[in-house]
């Protein structure tokens, strides 16, 4: 009579492996899409889960969180308890990079049931002596599993059980804590019941999810004008950047770029003989995705680059830009990995009307997928070999999500510390399909949200929802592609506005280098391409002219380190503010330690002010008391007191606030915080 | 380098089965608790289901819904449409009784990517003399799997588009909707995606879902007082019942009553000799759960009034009480099936201090687990036999989910037809999980929501959530158990509230036979128990006594089948009136040829008045035409015009309105509804 398992949906089960299995386990959280994706964390993070968990009838129940650290095969386990209406919790702190896993388990606990129904028993009468027997009974059979030391105690329990003639006593050695403890020990979980999914944790190092960006063509570096720059030109600002504040320093893709089809100035198709061409157009005689460009120097000398970022504080982002030029050696050694046209010319890349005939797209259809594949991870590999552990990785979403799900898998298995940066910017779901198959970090919007609502509704999206447990937002105000209509028109304010919000809302952001600082606002009419684009060109930049924002980005990315509540983001949480074109945030940490508001005039060009509604209640302020809020832009410090507070802002001077909260300490005598 | 699929959460994926297989299919709905679970529905209602499908790139895609009928081997196929933002939507609709399948499948659709490219290159210019060739080996190819009369079609195309000279002609053939519907007629499936989960839909008659019904305790029938009454008692009242429109006769467990620790009137412990138990301690020596009590009648009789309920237009719901009296023959014949204390005595049900010493609950973790269980699908069994179809199951909650759904599977597979109403009142994830394992109805906490702000929230999350594809409620307003507060105090029109609340808001709903018509409204002091509650003795009812509310009962009843708006629960939606106690809500059909509003006064005690906001826009209805709503109730009729309308409803007169909207006619003459 005994059958397998059958849970096919809809057609009952059949008569199951043990019937007496009776707790269920359901609406587990955080579970991505039925468990078929893991969700993120960095290493220290918690992870909280949740289930509904409960049994038929009146007994009680316990359930444990089992999980385990990357290769290892026993589970350790961290207690639930119940929180309200069947709902369960636990957690636990992942420690180390690499893959982690999760379950949970239910059972019924009669020694519980046990417990909890004599206390009612024994409050309603005496006669509980037939009771006091069958926990006897339970105790005895608990001791067999027991220690020899346990073992011991609980006979004597159960015999002072039995045995008792003073039932008072005996009830209250019942219901002690020591026999709950002691029993708690040895639970009997015969039918206890697994939730049957092994949930995954992909857990990173910080970067992952504390990072500042900092995007340059090194091209451009040269100290010669109309000199193609180098990396030991690059190597010059290295200290530079890193005194801004920024840690990862990206550079677009740095191999030969192909002459076939090059675009011109301004992505024009009349080329002049100096133009230099896309960098996102890989490859030419001189080499492809293994190459660098001879202008840009020597593998040395890029080894060299990525060892002398490393000692001044910063990490060099790598661009994974998977497409070749007409003349990547690639076309010639695979023509199956390319599409051909009946006319014998390799197809380019086209969205209808628009032609980029630098761009031949890789076919992944073709039947030798499989090299393809196996290809493009031995890119990947050799520059992990070189040094690089950051990639941010081009137009993720015209490749096949199947293909990154495999490789990002393949290169953190053995390097658990590789970051991969999508630079999607597509339909909302292929975004998220990306950072569920692997992707570290993501483009986002943020580009193109600047109104109150746009921004909350889309920061709630990013940090109050699933999306939290699996897609990490890198917030670039700009990049060499898009400049957004918002800065065009807003002038200096405009970039700083920008540039808190980024940094401050997302714990990751980047912005695209002297472009950004140097607040050049000169775009294509009616486009939000840049005017003579750097993708196209070898710019000079005077990154000290006068007016530029180092000092200003100095100051948010140091607040960004001095305040650990800005390194997260799902922490974040608006707040009401009695003007549309304020907004009005905060974050803080689990223990409330650091708690930071942050007020932001959206409007560039006037003075707005209003009154912030203060969560005090949420913080653990007293409403009675003053605060002291100090604004770590501008040094000014207020006192506070109360929900309603007033905040003026000129974006003139300052377009926003970065409010650290010093709370009253415990101490009466401690106002250390008002000097 | 081949290796099978490997998808544990987090570890990334082997190299797939074919990474060619570009689509991504998430998000499908609906799907309870990943597919563990099935949706319901009756038959001839439609499964609308949704997905988000998309693939990388910019190619088109296709995806079409799959399903199956019971017992079939092969799928059917129903097209999917984007709808935005990629999600897709295709429908079936469900002809039979039994357990239904569906999934869905997505492909990348090159032709489709074809035609809608070449449409935008023609558009920028003339040059697409090669694109006509890349159509035309698509064509040439997919003319190879077609039907020899489509092949020479399809051939023909394909060379049109090579040889033309008139390339505006080719164009336009290429682009022509014959040729798009020839090739769709041969999609290139080869690397279709399959959703990967088969998700069920269990199919039962209409009755499962609009049903209206009356409990009743035969033994209260008799015409003769202080005799017990028999099911031939019971057949003189079936017209009757029937008559009033009600379609279900639930009886209390007709089985011999324990006479071991028998309860006397009002659940006291001291007996009288002429007490006859409460139906629900289910046993004695004259049999068990099989066996008829002798002072009802025979199993003939019972067979009997089985067929002539028929005749009549009711079916007999059955009570399935899996308890035993403590002289149930169980208790003997197989004593591993109940729990013994170190006394020696049975263990008795409790909810300590609760004690329910007539009662023994069956141990579901007895070692002959498998043999209980075998031994209750007997029990379904023998009475589906005598021609039951309908059970009211008793306490569903203290028995193992895996048991219910072991046997409501068993009994539904050979028996499609078979219902099973839960009477769990309990917390709601365990009166969920009960519906999801199989249960067809279920009771619902509507006994004692009474507020509007009460009865909007509960039935929006009854109706608009996903709960509504697998919990089908069925409201009642009292039960022998519950006489709920608000028909204690509220006199008649508390009554009729509460029957037109039930009767509309849910398409299943029943009633606690006489004592509701009746208004018995005598509780125990301070509690929701009948006093003198017929679970513990024969009452003797005059039904016809004045102030009974059978003709509002009938009336309400006629309302509802002759109003198919009101034979489904999904359909509901709440809208605004301008007064705290009205209640105001709509149900309409899918094709909006039946639309009825319901306003109902909550206050029981004063007239009440409001505006009504009626959704005209939803409804087609043109704001500046008047148009008649019909009180069904009354057989009052208004002419209304616009949104807003003025309603007044005296609870001592009628508590509620029933409007059945007449909008105009498409021909303008047509004005027949004014009439």
């Amino acid at each position: 009579m005994k059958q397998a398992p059958d849970r096919k949906s809809g057609g009952g089960t059949a008569m199951k492996e043990d019937g007496r299995r009776r707790v269920v386990l359901e609406n587990l959280k955080p579970e991505i899409d039925g468990g078929r994706f893991p969700i993120k964390r960095v290493i220290g993070e918690r992870v909280v889960v949740t289930a509904d968990i409960f049994a038929d009838g009146h007994d009680s129940i316990s359930a444990r969180l089992l999980y385990q650290g990357p290769g290892e095969k026993k589970w350790r386990e961290a207690p639930m308890a119940l929180i309200e209406n069947d709902l369960w919790k636990g957690e636990f702190v992942v420690e180390e990079a690499g893959v982690h896993h999760y379950t949970v388990e239910g059972w019924v606990n009669h020694f519980k049931t046990w417990q909890r129904d004599l206390k009612k028993r024994w409050e309603a009468g005496p006669d509980v002596k037939v009771d006091l027997l069958i926990g006897a009974g339970q105790i005895s059979e608990t001791s067999k599993r027991a220690s020899m030391e346990d073992q011991k105690e609980l006979v004597n329990f159960a015999e002072m059980l039995k045995g008792r003639r003073d039932i008072e006593k005996a009830v209250s050695m019942a219901l002690s804590e020591e026999l709950a403890e002691l029993m708690n020990r040895y639970p009997d979980r015969r039918f206890a019941v697994p939730y049957g999914k092994r949930l995954g944790v992909v857990v990173d190092r910080d970067k992952a999810l504390f990072s500042a960006w900092y995007e340059i063509f090194p091209r451009s570096l040269s100290a010669k004008a109309g000199r193609h720059g180098t990396f030991r030109d690059c190597e010059r600002i290295l200290r530079e950047i890193a005194g801004m504040g920024f840690d990862v320093l990206y550079l677009p893709p740095i191999h030969p770029i192909g002459r076939a089809n090059r675009k011109g100035k301004n992505n024009t198709l009349e080329l002049k003989p100096d133009d230099v061409g896309s960098p996102w157009a890989v490859g030419s005689k001189e080499g492809g995705h293994q190459a660098i460009h001879p202008d840009l120097g020597t593998m040395e000398d890029f080894e060299r680059l990525v060892e002398k970022a490393r000692q001044a504080g910063l990490e060099i982002a790598m661009d994974l830009a998977f497409q070749c030029s007409p003349d990547h050696p690639y076309v010639k050694e695979h023509p199956g990995w390319f599409r051909w046209r009946p006319d014998g010319t390799a197809q380019y890349a086209e969205n209808p009307p628009k032609k980029y005939q630098d761009i031949l797209p890789l076919n992944f259809e073709t039947e030798d997928w499989q090299d393809l594949w196996e290809e493009l991870k031995r890119v990947v590999l050799f520059w992990v070999e070189k040094g690089v552990r950051i990639f941010r990785v081009d137009n993720p979403h015209t490749k096949p999500f199947s293909f990154w799900e495999w490789l990002v898998g393949e290169i953190k298995r053995p390097f658990p510390e590789v970051l991969f940066l999508s630079e999607a910017f597509t339909r909302p779901k292929v975004m998220y399909r990306l950072a569920k198959v692997g992707f570290t970090q993501s483009y986002t919007y943020f580009t193109w949200r600047s109104t109150k609502r746009e921004l909350i509704d889309y920061l709630t999206e990013l940090t109050q929802t699933e999306a939290g447990e699996y897609f990490r937002p890198n917030f670039w105000p700009n990049t060499p592609d898009i400049l957004p209509e918002h800065l065009q028109y807003g002038g200096r304010p405009a970039f700083m506005i920008r540039l808190v919000l980024a940094a401050t809302l997302s714990s990751n952001y980047g912005i695209y280098g002297p472009a950004f600082e140097l607040c050049v606002h000169e775009a294509l009419p009616g486009r939000e391409e840049y005017l003579d684009s750097e993708k196209y060109e070898i710019k000079q930049w005077n990154r000290d002219i006068p007016g530029n924002l180092k000092d200003f980005i100095t100051r948010v990315n140091r607040t960004r380190r001095e305040n650990p509540a800005l390194q997260k983001t799902v922490n974040l949480r608006f707040y009401e503010v009695s003007n549309e074109t304020l907004l009005f945030y905060g974050k803080a940490t689990d223990d409330l330690s650091n708690i930071l508001f942050v007020v932001v005039n959206l409007d560039p060009f006037h003075t707005r002010s209003g009154w912030v509604h203060v969560p005090i209640h949420e913080l653990g302020i007293n409403p009675n008391q003053p605060y002291l809020v100090h604004d770590l832009l501008s040094d000014d410090k207020y006192i506070w007191q109360g929900e309603r507070n007033y905040v003026e802002l000129n974006p003139q001077v300052l377009p926003a606030n970065i409010f650290r909260v010093r709370k009253r300490l415990k101490k009466e005598t401690d106002f250390d915080y008002f000097l």
